[in-house]
């Protein structure tokens, strides 16, 4: 009967230790892999991870003719961000070590029944864009990836002389993240309403 | 010794059933609640959920008047499912009983730095809509509730005669759901891309 209840009651506490393990450790799923020479495996399952936020035809250039009535709105962007990261994000106020945004692209679609106006996101395309916190990687702490068609492909960190990097610096509203863009992260991080933030020049 | 011998055994067994049974049962917060007399609980959470798609502008309605050039797309529409009922549909190819769809809104916003073009998901408003599949709720096998500005409101389930049943029940992709908009089943559930549906007449 001793040997019972010990075993009960070292069996409570390892239960719950092993699952409260599970749930604040990243799954492995959610974590950068990296090959062994450096290029960042593409990640697996964002499309289950938490949205950061939705966008149709975000440029960050001026658009060289004004849009035709009725034209589709351009691609939509959805950017997600692993659940993990997400929950150590709203706790804490900062994204947490080895955050991962991935930016993924569909096309602007409004055949399909019973819609009869709007646009919904159609077929993905092909590639995804990784932005990575990993300290070391680069001046400002993040690093941008590509991947392209190859779902089985590696890619190497975009070097910090492009844009992406000067324009995240100067332009994103928190820790080089667009997250004035994000209503999952916005009213956390920038304690505002999208309504109440600054006006593009 | 054979105390904790059989301490560890059958904490390791109990720990792994444990866990198990967290991934395999739904988490409390995901499924659906209802009060005494009735009425869906307003689900928490559920911006963490699975993203099944977003749209822009959606409406089951011709525009009265063209859209003028330029004009925003209309609302963000986004519709999110539980995880658990995300990895079973996945799985089985059929959504499981207590699938519960969250459709949430946002105000188009094209204001904020850097974007110089698109729009972005800018305040959400504050209503939620819900799709909730449960036998016995309505003879289509769902039911459809409404939230409002209240965040601690409960909804009666919209009545079977109201006009969101019977259009679900003709123009669904598929049992009910309007999967021909959401590239997170469309692949699993039509088995056909978007650019290979039938196009609205």
């Amino acid at each position: 009967m001793r040997a019972i209840t010990l075993a009960r009651a070292v069996a409570g506490v390892l239960s719950a230790l092993a699952c409260n393990a599970g749930n604040s450790s990243p799954p492995p799923d959610q974590v950068a892999r990296f090959t062994p020479d450096g290029r960042l495996m593409r990640p697996q399952g964002w499309e289950t991870w938490v949205l950061a936020g939705a966008s149709t035809g975000l440029s960050y250039a001026a658009p060289r003719t004004p849009a035709a009535a009725g034209a589709a709105p351009g691609m939509f962007h959805n950017v997600y961000l692993q659940p993990w990261a997400y929950r150590y994000t709203i706790e804490h106020g900062a994204f947490p070590e080895g955050a991962m945004f991935v930016l993924s692209f569909y096309e602007p679609s409004r055949k399909s029944n019973p819609a009869r106006s709007g646009f919904y996101e159609g077929d993905q395309i092909s590639g995804v864009e990784v932005h990575l916190k990993k300290a070391g990687v680069d001046p400002t702490g993040w690093g941008f990836y590509a991947f392209g068609d190859d779902t089985t492909h590696a890619a190497a960190r975009i070097p910090g002389a492009v844009a992406c990097y000067s324009c995240h610096k100067t332009e994103a509203a928190f820790d080089h993240a667009f997250v004035q863009f994000y209503p999952a992260l916005r009213p956390r991080l920038l304690a505002k309403a999208d309504s109440l933030l600054r006006s593009a020049p």
